[in-house]
């Protein structure tokens, strides 16, 4: 297979990394028995900025850290894989922040053609504008869904990029 | 605020990780153009099983590395961050692979009640059976998908959860 500079590098730095792999034995269900949800920004590592152990905790990352596009994944890590503690972060200077769905609904429009334009015709992009409000907004989300177990101890968090800090919000 | 003991070790190890903090002037879109896509696995630390350094990438994880699940931040990574690459890795023992949608509405009714049950009627938990074949299907998924550029560079990857390897599968 035809390599590009991006593969090559994950092929290589993989590794290394198994070369010096010791924790092959760790059991499928996260040992701390929690959750976090964040946005898939490129600026945060999670595992490094959030303490998160090997083998302790579900990680789920989508734009915007939206608890609504997460909830599937919520709903399998409680139900099937026994968590029960969600902590949610969003971050200062999230892409979210900077665009409505109309804007998106254009760029597609603009550059991927009509079909693509159709496709996406329903679609919520989850932005927002107000990122403590947000925080709030998809923590009481997750504390009123149906599918959420109540006894879930739920907390949101804002991560800033600029100083590498989470501060808990609600 | 009361503090659970995960809030409290996500408080401090935060504290200890910002102390040494440098990298607060990345830029938002991610510096390599890539993106990768892989499960919520609590046995996987994509930022340094894949070789992904602070600002140069993606990250979107769900429950089975979901091509589906992930295809709005996709669509956000691209179109609106400029991402043209997307590096998708399953891996060895997912929880995906050993239980189904029967299953899992099964628990949801059990587990939650009536409500719950209703609102996951037309839910697809998106489980899979066989891991090469649904990485092949994930990619395959994304090369047609009208709403991911064409020039987009696919890869897909299992990771294995005993080894820290990955190797590469389409």
């Amino acid at each position: 297979m035809a390599e590009t500079e991006i593969q090559k590098n994950l092929r290589e730095k993989n590794a290394e990394y198994a070369s010096t792999f010791t924790q092959g034995d760790l059991a499928l269900p996260p040992a701390k028995k929690y959750l976090v949800l964040t946005c898939m920004d490129a600026r945060i590592d999670p595992a490094a900025a959030l303490g998160i152990a090997l083998g302790d905790a579900h990680v789920v990352r989508n734009a915007g850290g939206s608890a609504r596009d997460g909830l599937r994944s919520i709903l399998v890590s409680q139900q099937l894989l026994g968590t029960r503690e969600v902590a949610l972060v969003k971050h200062t200077g999230c892409g979210m922040l900077t665009f409505t769905g109309a804007d998106a609904r254009g760029l597609v429009a603009q550059n991927l053609g009509p079909e693509a334009e159709a496709a996406v015709a329903g679609l919520d992009f989850l932005t927002f504008r107000d990122l403590e409000a947000e925080v709030r907004r998809d923590v009481e989300f997750l504390r009123t869904s149906p599918v959420v177990l109540e006894e879930t101890a739920l907390s949101g968090w804002v991560y800033e990029v600029e100083t590498g800090r989470v501060r808990r919000v609600v």
